[in-house]
């Protein structure tokens, strides 16, 4: 799966530069306002119109947690995929009635359940104000700089939702290192409901051994629909499925929100990632998947409760496995590095007009700042050492009370007007809280705290004292009443008067923490954050001079397309073909998770054509946060739903391997197959006509 | 602790080259017949005669799992650490009676319990072989040289047992990467005994949080009785317990067996270690931690149970990690480049007689090879994808057999005829298996083997076929009868044929790891070992005839010594001084594990005075299997315990920083106070004459 996923590559035959010639024509992730129409017409024959555009941002939809979907019928029925909605089936699952191990299907629209806290975005306009922003923040550098641009950013939100931060979300998303930025407005849906999730076994077949693996078998199909004023959203513009997908060779389309690459690094905030920030995270998080697997052996309910974070960590841990193993690789950094030298050569060759200030210094520098801090800042304002889900509400409604209590300009980015719905939203949410698990998750991670900064670091004493992690956590967690969600909103309403007054000690806890968290927030602001944007802006407009504009962003979570054709690989010296079909998966399935197969699936399995296609590959460009994008053809019809890469895309994240680097769908195939003959629901067939 | 402990730097003030200039004379350990004693009497004024030599290797004793120890008494008594006779504590503990948390005294000498499996060495006699094993190797290359050198290897430890294996042991030493090799003959003790062991909490006090940090409270001493025939070992020579130990300033002498350095290695090496080989252990070691971790929080057995192995594991990780850390300063790296180059360039400039093939590129290109099998390597053929202690008997007896088979040619390293009745004590020892604790550590093992390797690997796929990790594991563990010694005694000595003719699923499992497990031994002393060995002993010759021999080979786990003197350090604004007192102690204790105090301290707290002192650091040069060693003045006398190194040590693998660097030991008077005040034991005062 691919949530927020960036991606490896072990064996690299190829290594193509974003910024040298256009190598492979699907390398991309293309903003509708430039696609490479050039190519698109000289290799697919393809010139899209305004009517297609058009269609293309009103049928995408974005999940606001990280995953892009579409919507499949006129009545807001949304596709995406199960790992998205997993979060949403483990909500609403109970001990009684699990979800997550017997899939959902709502038999009537009475009977869909609404996601606890899921936000859908639709996009609506988006426009430019690169000018706006150039003129708040010229000359100034350093804090000066980041603070006027943080200003300028939330009057254009606040001014752009129009009051209205409960029905429209505008976001800045600022494309090429921020050398342009652009205001995308969208319309906020807080109301989503879980239509259909196939049971965890077939949504994630083959588990983690073959999660970012082809041959693939996952029916990562999710169904929701989305809802306004409590009715279905009545929408016009919706992708039909074409059950037969595409043929090899054609062009196909994958439009979504790509999360984040970072194929602009310079070799210092490589080296930074591959020798400091991957591994620490690394083994943090690897320790504590071993706590959650062992705590998910103590029984079924242990493994229902656990089972969606585990799931979420084990695809991450993969993803930065995948990363760090691009990054040690020794032909990838070297020509990082070769690519960098002749840049900068060539800068100091130029006018004094285009040679900037040397941007790798001041990337060099924020860098090494850092370095000296990351343990503090990731364990305490990340907040790694507080891994709850009470401590989460807790430190929501906390930093929330504190920043809405201070003026617009002097809150921390995050949380200005136009974003406070969102937050809110999370936090009243009606999510289940497992006091144990809490319990047991709180006291491992203030032992990181411990560990990672030192028993004698002051601010462990402060949260300490003489008690020790486990007998903080459970006092915090048992103590409090932030499980109950009315008293969530009526602290969130109370502002920061109730917080001061709540003796909550979850909410004491945050309060200590969140002292130190803003402390360290604004320190990473100004010695981090700021100089690195300062920089690569800069190093944006230096390739902008050398290069011209005919390339494409990284990911930023917006609206993007990317182009390709269904097409296998060659492994060594093996050909992967490009798609897997039932027969087998039913070859591969074991009597043992995460191999085995739902009884409805044993049953059908008799009644289904064994050469019907499963999942398939193409090579479109994506990442993380495509996860549920649709992958239509030039016509404007599903051939697939995007759900992840193959291994070899893992390092996707700083750059693109067309000969390797394949992009994983469902086939069509599969999903009318699943609806028709095993989990029977013939209302949404005909909702999707079929 | 720093049983096999390799180290980190943080902060790198001073790099020195271990042959460059003798830049700090307390650098260094020395084998007792290369003592650096121009230095040391122009540093000390002190002149070592063979009376004092003879004392020190008399003295000095070493458990062949990886510890050093002195004898303190006429009778066979020695003194270690703690954490030197934890595993003999934990397998002598049941539910009903745990040493590991109550601590342990043998109030006379009938009650002194046998520790399963134990072994002390004592070096009698050294010779210099270097000239026999030239001969039997010389214009070999690749697989010839390797096979020549380990066939007379194999027949000097022969010859040197008299074959009187059971009572004598003798260990090839390849000093300077064996450009000089001696044959230590020593006698062997497999009848050790249990004499006192404090409880956990005070052998361990600050846990992990405090490992390898300073200020520090560990009452890390534990002593053990040699028996030989049934009776108290009769030795002339021991060492007394100095109370007051050593004034600062004053000559200390550490005599040890530091286990391994690799200060010599290649920054070919250095860069496989710091982005292949410590992230993957790290990364499988952390996730076994944290499992770990949350097994012991099932209750007071679980957590009886996993305690050695979970203190072991976090010990090492503390370790791997400052190693990561040491290697990934760009200083460090910097500094072992620029002196290769500079050794390179010397060596081109030589005649052909010294310039020697180019050892660099031979290293290059096995740590080439090695990258590209590690993985299977550590999983199969160092078997950690087998945890469990069924199949480590299991495995030994299974490769055991398989050996003894074979003509000694033939066989592997490690399986000579000296070298077999060590491996038979482990395998025969009394240890206690709980079968659960073996499920689940080779459910999650042969998991990482599926993750590591892939579901579709012949190997996995032989070993799984279409079952789980856990129903493997289940059906292994508890199908298998060899938790019983009596039956390892009988398939030991039944040989092959026994082994073939068993039906018990560990030794049928063990056949299957063994036969790819050995191919890939083969591979790697084919491609990765012997390649390394031959280019080390080209570099080493390279060396000496640049630097002369003037210094000290690396670690290999044989008797050296070390000096210093009792010495804090400066960090950073702060200075440390070089000893810690009980008032400290007891003012650091909380209510909580791993700061909690036992009873018996907090009742003996009034009686004891406050300025006594505890642990002491001095800048002596040490590294893993140095735990345990004494730490004696020029008289002979001991005035410390060796159990640790400073955060700043943990770089010592790799290079000596003198301005940072301290050995941590515990004060005489430590020692003394707990056997009079808190544990009263008056015999064993007699005994030790206080």
């Amino acid at each position: 799966m691919s949530t927020r996923r960036l991606l490896l590559s072990l064996i690299l035959f190829h290594l193509t530069s974003t910024w040298s010639a256009w190598a492979y024509a699907d390398e991309g992730m293309w903003t509708l306002d430039n696609l490479p129409r050039e190519q698109l017409r000289t290799r697919y024959g393809f010139e899209p119109d305004q009517a297609f555009l058009n269609r293309a941002m009103q049928g995408t939809v974005r999940l606001a947690s990280g995953c892009s979907g579409s919507l499949v019928s006129r009545e807001g029925l949304m596709l995406t995929n199960h790992h998205c909605v997993i979060g949403c089936v483990q909500a609403l699952s109970t001990a009684d009635e699990d979800f997550v191990s017997k899939g959902f299907l709502a038999k009537k629209r009475g009977a869909e359940k609404q996601c606890p806290g899921m936000e859908v975005n639709q996009l609506q306009e988006t426009s430019d104000v690169t000018a706006a922003i150039n003129k708040a923040t010229h000359g100034l550098e350093g804090e000066a700089f980041s603070e006027a641009r943080k200003n300028v950013f939330s009057a254009l939100q606040n001014a752009c939702v129009e009051g209205n931060a409960e029905r429209i979300r505008c976001d800045m998303v600022e494309l090429y290192q921020g050398a342009i930025v652009h205001l995308y407005r969208y319309a906020r849906y807080p109301d989503v409901r879980l239509v259909f999730s196939p049971e965890f076994a077939s949504g994630f077949f083959g588990g983690d051994p073959d999660n970012f693996n082809f041959p693939r078998f996952n029916l990562d199909m999710g169904l929701l629909r989305v809802y306004e004023n409590g009715r279905p959203l009545s929408n016009r513009v919706y992708f039909p499925l074409r059950e037969s997908g595409a043929k090899e060779g054609e062009l196909v389309i994958t439009l979504g929100h790509p999360g984040e690459t970072e194929r602009l690094l310079t070799v210092s905030q490589l080296q930074l990632r591959r020798d400091h920030l991957l591994p620490f995270q690394l083994m943090l998080e690897s320790e504590y998947r071993g706590l959650l697997n062992h705590y998910s052996q103590g029984g079924d309910e242990p493994a229902r409760i656990a089972r969606s974070d585990l799931t979420m960590l084990e695809n991450g841990l993969k993803v930065m496995r995948g990363e760090r193993q691009t990054l040690v690789a020794a032909e990838v950094m070297q020509a990082k590095r070769e690519e960098e030298d002749g840049l900068r050569t060539w800068a100091q060759q130029q006018s004094e007009a285009v040679a900037v200030k040397n941007p790798w210094d001041a990337t060099q520098q924020a860098t090494s700042a850092l370095r000296n801090f990351y343990p503090e800042y990731l364990m305490i304002a990340s907040g790694y050492a507080f891994r709850s889900e009470i401590m989460g509400f807790a430190r929501w409604l906390v930093r929330a009370a504190e920043e809405r209590a201070r003026s617009f300009e002097e809150r921390l980015e995050g949380y200005s007007e136009a974003e406070l719905p969102a937050i809110k939203q999370r936090v009243i949410a009606q999510r289940p809280v497992y006091a144990d698990y809490d319990v047991i998750r709180l006291t491992w991670s203030l032992e990181k705290l411990r560990e990672v900064l030192g028993v004698d670091h002051p601010f462990v004493r402060t949260v300490l004292g003489k008690d020790s992690p486990g007998a903080v956590a459970k006092r915090t967690i048992e103590g409090s009443a932030l499980a109950d969600p009315d008293l969530r909103v009526k602290l969130w309403e109370g502002g920061q008067a109730a917080i001061e007054a709540s003796e909550d000690p979850a909410i004491q806890l945050a309060r200590i923490i969140n002292g130190t968290a803003r402390l360290l927030h604004l320190k990473h602001k100004a010695t981090v954050d700021a100089p690195m944007k300062k920089a690569a802006k800069d190093l944006a407009a230096l390739r902008f001079a050398r290069f011209g504009t005919s390339v494409y962003p990284d990911g930023t979570f917006s609206l993007r397309a990317s182009f390709g054709t269904i097409k296998g690989w060659k492994e060594g010296d093996t050909t992967v073909s490009s798609a897997t079909t039932f027969a087998s998966l039913f070859d591969r399935a074991t009597p043992y998770e995460p191999f085995q197969l739902g009884e409805a699936w044993v049953q059908a399995s008799k009644a289904i054509e064994p050469s019907r296609r499963f999942n398939q590959v193409s090579d479109n460009d994506i990442t993380g946060g495509n996860s549920g994008s649709p992958l239509i053809n030039a016509k404007g019809e599903i051939v697939g739903l995007i759900f992840d890469g193959n291994i070899h895309s893992l390092g996707g994240a700083f750059f693109y391997d067309g000969s390797l680097n394949r992009a994983i769908s469902v086939h069509p195939e599969a999903m009318i197959t699943a609806l028709k003959t095993i989990y029977p629901a013939p209302h949404l067939l005909r909702e999707l006509r079929h």
